[in-house]
Parts: structure tokens; sequence; C-alpha cells
């Protein structure tokens, strides 16, 4: 079921900072950071040769990743996003195998325009997977 | 510099649990378990499109994710390992930018059987990043 590794995501404090370390000092390809009211982030990719890294940092008062700095504030690997062909079939056989979908369990549409689905970290050895369409 | 990513590792409290849930829950391809004494883990390679996850488990009484189950009983991502095609010249690039070069700098032979190195989390935002010879 799981397609290709679409992303890992970092939660980073100082986003300016962090593209600068990720473009200068690792020579990867980054982006101008893109807020993203809808999601509460803003995001820089960076690209590397088979898959992406955003780099995340919380936009707004009711950003979903503050928590996750407060109790980490160097920041850190806060999820990785794999893709899947057909998002309702993905979460209707997980769900039918016992991970449970975080929130109401309806696809939200994701930071690439497409739906996206979280899954506990409780069912997955600790890590946030977000599951987004192909 | 940076090249492909080459694996994404995952800290699990048990090892077995975790392989039966990528294989038959998320329907991933996942290998047997591999002992590495000398890394002190033993590890499940999980096959995806496009790179691997690598579900590590401490193997002996020094392993170097004792502590990291320790502080995270449930398991979670550990580290994420780029490949780059010089690591000499890598280290050495990296070092004169300031990033910090774990233990004594020298590559060590890794699971791949390739050399590599860890960076510092500090200098990259909380994330433990591993640099492996393509």
């Amino acid at each position: 079921m799981l397609g290709r590794l679409n992303h890992v995501a970092i939660a980073v404090p100082d986003l300016e900072a962090a593209a600068r370390t990720y473009r200068e000092k690792l020579g990867a390809t980054v982006s101008d950071p893109l807020p993203q009211p809808a999601h509460g982030v803003t995001v820089v990719f960076v690209d590397v040769d088979n898959t992406r890294i955003e780099l995340i940092n919380p936009l707004g008062e009711r950003s979903p990743i503050a928590a996750f700095l407060e109790k980490n504030p160097s920041g850190g690997i806060h999820h990785m996003c794999f893709e899947v062909d057909d998002i309702l079939v993905a979460r209707d056989q997980l769900k039918s195998v016992g991970l449970r979908v975080l929130g109401d369990g309806e696809p939200k549409i994701g930071a690439h325009d497409k739906p996206v689905l979280f899954l506990h970290p409780k069912d997955l050895n600790g890590t946030l997977v977000e599951l987004q369409q192909a």
C-alpha cells in the first residue's frame, strides 16, 4: 500500500536559519518560504535526488506544530509522508486493521493541494505518518 | 552535496511487532531482522518505492539507541541518512562551514558496508543526520 516517500518534515524554530543551513552548508536546493495559513505552518522545500525534506515553522496562533517545538525547542523530525494510490481506500483498509486516523477521519487538502490523512503515532512506534493521495 | 535520501531510521521497542505492522498493516515489503553487532542494533529494512525505512532495535549492552528508547519508550524517528559522492570531501567541507561530526571524525563502516559519518543534531535543528558514501 505504501507508495513513495513524499517527504520528511522537520519542525524548526528559525526557518530562515534552517533554510540557510541546508542551502549554504549542505549545498541543497532550497525553495523560498511558503506560508500555508490553512495548515498553520510556513514551509521551505529542500529537494534531494529522490524525495523532499520540508522545513516547517509555526504560522499563526494555533499551529499544529507549536506543541512539538515547545517540547523540542531545537526542532526535530516531525513526520514522514507516504503516497498512496487512493486515500479513501487506504484509510478504510488501515482502519479495518486497527490503525487510528487522526481527527474526524476525513482527508484534508494538504500542503501539495492533494488529500492527506495522518495516522496515530501510538499505532506506529511513536512515528507520525502522513498519507497523501499520489 | 546531499545526494539521495538513503533511509529514515525508526527506533522501535519491539522489532517483531514493528515489522509485522509494516508488513501486514501497511502492506510494505519487509526484510528479516538482521543483527548488526558492530553497530549495536538489529535492523529490519522496509522498502518503499524511492527509499528505505529502517526499523532499528537495540542489540547488546551498549547500543547507541538505548538512551533514545529510554527517552522515547514507544519509539520514534531516530535519524535520516543521505548519500554523498565522497565522504571525506563531504566531511572536510562540512567541518569547514562549522558543522560538527560526531565521534573522532573518521568514517566508520556502516550498516550497508559503506563508510558513514554522523553530524551533530545541535547543528541541524535537532535532527541526527547520517552521511553515507554513495
